[in-house]
């Protein structure tokens, strides 16, 4: 059990060979079930997967609320996942709807068709964005993934209230940490009017389109964003900031 | 067209706001069409988009070989790629099968029961692996990506025999750069027997499978593996690298 597991690897070091004991990141596969029928498979790191399926099943619109659930129980050891939903509606739609296989490290979001959803609503953005507290921020978040520390295989994410981490979760792929932030919102029932996301992975479109379902108004990476994400981010009013590093960052559009 | 896109973006250093000019990394949604019915849209980089469909579609076990394709027709502008296939014999079985959300950077193996394809036949492994050679060969290929250079979005993914890169893609996800180097080894008939791959991403278990696909005896990466990817890789005799910087890289496996 656990995040990570012990192996005796070979290291090569200056033309020489020998043995060492190594951390590795586990790859966990948990099957969720929809109301006792087998529904998906995720590979992801084997912590908060409550907030994981939560977060993952509001993230896909299988959920529009936390209400939608009546009870999930996890097995750990079968690696299983029961999920017990009081509105099946149009979740076969969305199952056998179109296919799009996004750029998600994690996962790619299957279940809805990306272009389509741009037609979310603009946010009514209510987030206050100090530069400042952000890089002061990020190095704390930098210094914060044990997980990281130990093994250099898992993303970060969190969500910020000015420069004050809430919640930080770790996860092989950038889209389950942030599946998971997102359940634990909704189960805390987090205001995240003024709050702000904050990840190690780069920002495509889909990670603005989970941010904006959530109604996240800024999303902060240390890497990368693409112009899907920027043009994404720009008709929902959320504002995009990569490459936030040392004493600087770039602010890929601003909220109007 | 292509792959990266120029932006006026605001920049913060030192507590100072300035606009620059800043070069973002496209995602493009390229729709494949399965003898003109819509078959599933990847969210990629715009180059090697033929390479990308015949490794996509090789990889996720929907054509066997190149045979299985009539012809292909990529229209760049209406992001459309027309495959015309000869056989489509359990393409339904696949499409409805079990879903498997991996942590695929570039997109999850959506149409295969990860676990399931660990069943797959133990590879003759005849690659030839000198370990300076590797770490020499990786300093070359961590200097050849323009894209990473201009974007810091992109992964790279090279087939390499010895010391020499044989062929070199990158691409928004991983596993899109992963499919563009196995098509073109399809599309080339790159004997890969005696090749190895390389990658800057994390090398997890679907990595690994996509690979033992092509008969892939070695994988190097600049980054982390995962214990799936390990244990895969040990049933399937594929010796797998990491974390190769430098005058130093990890051994998780040696073939037997």
């Amino acid at each position: 059990m656990g995040a990570t597991k012990k192996y005796i690897i070979k290291k090569y070091v200056d033309r020489e060979l020998f043995e060492v004991e190594d951390i590795v990141v586990k790859e966990y596969a948990l099957t969720i079930f929809l109301n006792d029928e087998q529904f998906i498979t995720l590979l992801c790191t084997q912590k908060s997967l409550e907030s994981l399926v939560i977060g993952f099943l509001y993230s896909e619109k299988i959920i529009k609320s936390l209400d939608c659930i009546d009870n999930i129980n996890i097995d750990e050891n079968k690696c299983h996942a029961y999920v017990k939903l009081n509105n099946l509606s149009n979740i076969n739609e969305k199952l056998y709807g179109k296919r799009v296989i996004t750029t998600g490290c994690g996962k790619g979001s299957i279940f809805y068709d990306a272009l389509h959803s741009l037609k979310c609503n603009k946010l009514s953005n209510k987030v206050d964005i100090n530069y400042e507290n952000l890089l002061k921020t990020m190095k704390v978040f930098n210094k914060r993934s044990e997980l990281f520390e130990q093994t250099g295989g898992v993303h970060s994410v969190s969500i910020i209230h000015k420069d004050k981490i809430l919640y930080f979760e770790e996860d092989i792929g950038r889209h389950n940490a942030l599946d998971k932030i997102i359940g634990r919102c909704l189960i805390n029932n987090v205001n995240i009017e003024d709050k702000i996301i904050m990840t190690s992975g780069r920002i495509t479109s889909e990670i603005v389109l989970k941010c904006a379902g959530l109604g996240i108004g800024c999303i902060v990476s240390r890497s990368a964003a693409t112009d899907l994400a920027i043009n994404t981010s720009e008709e929902l009013n959320i504002e995009v900031i990569g490459f936030a590093r040392e004493n600087k960052l770039n602010i890929y559009n601003k909220r109007v």
